[in-house]
């Protein structure tokens, strides 16, 4: 006989976000018996005339607001990174993504993270994937019709599905 | 017969803040009718072996209990800065920052930021100054018998002193 297979966490919700102080993507993935299923996947923007302290209210705020939702067991976010490229984006986004860490924190929701390269070579086997070869990967994982717009969002499941497979590396066990 | 003066605020309180994620010192500096008075001045610290998002909440929270005890009217900060210098330590203290700001912007306090030079300027009349003009004239403006230790409180009473002396600008009004 066969060995009957058991998914552990058949309900499991894994949130994830592509942080920024403009527009922070999230991207809300069920893990399901056929595979990762999209439950949702948004944009919390900030309003650009107001202060920096109100913007990441804004962004924090609006996260806690999907925590509260969702109740996901994990998020996954971006690994920081400081290319040195752009430097003043790089701070604004590192103030977002410090709100956020605060507001999870606060939440108590466990929180993971990846690198850029680990995201890329999950999704495509490639750790150096362009933009439209990691859109069009998050497309055929999740079966869509069309890549996902905008690119926050498509990045945000980009990190939801790595952590999916990076959790699923030994996802089911024998029983009986 | 000269006309009577009032202080307008007599028991304002100001908090200064240098955000670190290590270390992020704090002030917190009331209204006199004699001149500044030091009500506290501390370090919030986070614990280094710990995740970025549970340092960030650690020093988040730690703000949270400050702006609690003393319900200051104004939070005064250094405005962003990104030298290039030193990208991975700007972007943690970004990462600070934004906790900060996204804690102090859910109490409901009046963020104001200042630029390092005006700082300077406000508090030695150069904005060049060196640390150790800084320091000596933090203690010189509270009438301390020593310099303040560590540099993060001193540099937390700077950024507090230069946002009393900012809205000090017309701080009496004549009455009767």
């Amino acid at each position: 006989m066969p060995p009957r297979l058991q998914e552990i966490t058949p309900a499991d919700c894994c949130l994830g976000i592509d942080p920024g102080l403009c527009r922070t993507g999230y991207a809300i993935l069920q893990r399901g018996i056929k595979g990762p299923i999209l439950r949702e996947g948004g944009v919390i923007r900030s309003t650009p005339k107001l202060s920096l302290a109100e913007r990441v209210l804004e962004i924090g705020q609006g996260l806690l607001e999907v925590l509260a939702e969702f109740r996901p067991q994990v998020m996954a976010i971006e690994q920081v990174f400081s290319s040195g490229e752009f430097p003043k984006t790089a701070i604004l986004m590192a103030h977002a993504r410090g709100a956020i860490l605060f507001a999870a924190a606060q939440s108590g929701v466990t929180v993971v993270h990846y690198a850029p390269r680990q995201i890329k070579r999950m999704l495509t086997g490639s750790g150096k994937a362009s933009k439209e070869q990691i859109q069009h990967a998050v497309k055929n994982e999740l079966g869509l019709t069309d890549v996902l717009k905008p690119n926050d969002v498509a990045d945000a499941f980009a990190v939801a599905l790595c952590h999916y497979h990076s959790s699923r590396a030994f996802p089911y066990r024998e029983v009986g």
